[in-house]
């Protein structure tokens, strides 16, 4: 064993790409693909939100800021959720430490260790498993089912693989990525009951909860739980205001941590990028909720195109995302979503994502994000449906 | 226990602020304060870089981009360390996770695990051991030593330190932060020799590179070792370029883990803000080096006007740095050093930073930061020995 080797901690050397990762790599940057395969559409942020970075940039906004994010982002965001849910929020439990995808970090770090039992709400996105192993925690996955055209979890499934006194946490993303399932109102009261009474964190993944095609947010764990429950949501600006490349995302966590939550921030990435703020801030000002409702509607008609393309077609089992903005298709007679996803990368120029990396069970789905421009999807729609008739 | 008591991590729930932290909370924002607590000056990113980073932004650069890195930065990257040092370097051991602080905790976690031993240099940044003990590593400090103004390492103490078979991990901060200490070329190379005969793995903290006051950049660990050697550098654009709010930096590791790099890159903060990448391109190219010279004539002579106002005091022993841009002078009389900058922030509105925060025997000692623009620094110097003469 080399020096290095001996020195590589096993969960960092054991490290593969993802499925995603792994398709996206063999075509990223080659401007004849149409890429469906990462959760961004092809518009870049709104102006307003821009101009305000820009303005932030112009006025020598470069200096390090508070840590759990800028005093105007915290209280804009305390406003924003209040608001959105209904809720009072003490703004010592929200953080600003990064992007979404580092608040997930953070909420795992602080939850878990080597050993940890953790349960994890699937089809996932593969790089939350990847966090929680990188932590060292083993994974137990509870798969929604699909019933009639629809995505359902059984909570008495989720229930049975929670172990008593061993599973430190549990991971729900609603709505999902990748299916589209929405957790109804009802069943997060339960969760949260059955977190409460087992003591077990819910990990709230909430990144997409303005990505609804029915009403205006998805049932939040943060509507219910009182200020000691175990719940961390997570959540951020990637997905409702197409703000992917500012990494920019927070967290709301249990009541009395401040200190804690300060210093984690400070030791990780000492906050989010400061000029970035400034766009943060702009989202939830008075340009935001339109920002929102017009993507949002987006979304929605990029679904429509999908159903148009691939619903009815007899080898696309095709079910309805009731919010984000994937379609998870099963396909018939597909048994390597990997191989599948990369000949249609070579052969039409399609980015998609190969259903395997999602969890047990989805080697028969792909992944497409619909968040693309219509007439750019309908094309990427159509050579799928071609590559389709051809191989399977 | 409460519930949310039951779940988190001792090491999360035991973390406290730093020194630091403890009196920059105190007076934030407040229009006052002379702030020589953190280390960064008062001058705005030069514009060549901020320009770079708003034209992105009007350009629409807000997607997601690889996260590594951008390839542009990478190569760019690559470019500048190669003429920099004199080396070749593969860019498939160059990363940019996004900050420099969040570079090192990529080193760490792909070290360090609970129970593990580590080995820091100091005095020493605080927020080092933090990331370390929230790993759940056990860390043993070797000081350096003053003699005749100046700081020294003594190697036969480090080597006495590193226990066989257990130490995983060497923590090196040169040019140092708080004491400017550099480490020699000689003492370079005999310390990778060390670690390459014990199999401990070298943090080379290299994020001062260019702040020196003699010479163009400080002996690196990467002009000396081979691809193949236990050496993790980790470096970052805050410091040459004051670009402290980008949260852009970078790590250089051992050759072989390509996959395992692109893939905690992913899953950790998805890579640095893009627009921002735009600008760490910007330093590093034309403007670039010009930047850097100026920036450090100027941190040059804010030392100058510390020897000035500080240098001979009776109380004050000031150590001359060969780098960085800290004072860490030991103040005669002094015990508590977080009372004292209390109270120095609280009577003269002069921001500094605790010794005691910097690891064992440094509780006589405070640090400040002289990148500050001259006029206001003097002023603030001004008052610290007014203060000085009024209290010890």
């Amino acid at each position: 064993m080399s020096v290095v080797e001996a020195c590589l901690r096993a969960e960092f050397a054991q490290l593969e790409l993802s499925g995603i990762g792994k398709v996206v790599s063999r075509g990223f940057g080659d401007p004849d693909v149409l890429p469906l395969w990462v959760g961004e559409g092809d518009v870049a942020t709104p102006w307003p939100i821009r101009k305000a970075a820009i303005e932030a940039l112009e006025a020598g906004e470069t200096f390090y800021d508070i840590p759990v994010g800028r005093r105007e982002l915290v209280t804009a965001l305390q406003a924003y959720l209040e608001r959105l849910y209904g809720i009072e929020l003490d703004p010592a439990r929200l953080v600003v430490p990064g992007s979404t995808m580092l608040a997930l970090n953070v909420a795992v770090d602080m939850v878990l260790e080597k050993g940890d039992h953790v349960v994890v709400v699937t089809p996932h996105w593969p790089n939350v498993t990847s966090v929680m192993r990188l932590a060292g925690a083993e994974v137990t996955h509870v798969r929604q089912e699909a019933r009639a055209g629809r995505w359902h979890l059984d909570l008495a499934k989720l229930e049975q693989a929670i172990r008593p006194g061993v599973t430190k946490a549990l991971y729900v993303n609603s709505p999902c990525n990748p299916t589209g399932w929405i957790m109804p109102a009802a069943d997060v009261r339960r969760v949260l009951d059955l977190c409460r009474e087992r003591r077990v964190m819910v990990f709230a993944d909430e990144v997409y909860h303005r990505n609804v095609f029915a009403g205006d947010v998805a049932p939040s764990f943060l509507e219910v739980a009182a200020p000691d429950d175990p719940v961390i949501s997570i959540n951020g600006f990637s997905k409702a205001w197409a703000m992917t490349g500012w990494r920019l995302g927070w967290l709301v966590a249990p009541a009395g941590y401040r200190t804690q939550l300060a210093e984690f921030s400070t030791v990780l990435n000492t906050g989010a990028t400061s000029f970035a703020q400034f766009g943060g801030i702009a989202a939830l000002g008075d340009a935001g909720e339109a920002i929102v409702r017009d993507l949002r509607e987006s979304y929605r008609q990029g679904f429509e195109i999908v159903r148009h393309r691939l619903g009815g077609h007899p080898k696309i089992e095709l079910r309805e995302p009731e919010g984000a903005f994937y379609a998870f298709p099963k396909l018939r007679g597909l048994d390597d979503s990997l191989a599948f996803c990369l000949k249609l990368l070579e052969e039409e120029k399609v980015g998609t994502a190969p259903g395997y990396t999602f969890g047990p069970g989805n080697a028969a789905h792909i992944r497409l994000c619909f968040a693309m421009s219509h007439d750019k999807l309908d094309e990427a729609l159509v050579r799928l449906v071609r590559f389709v008739d051809r191989h399977l």
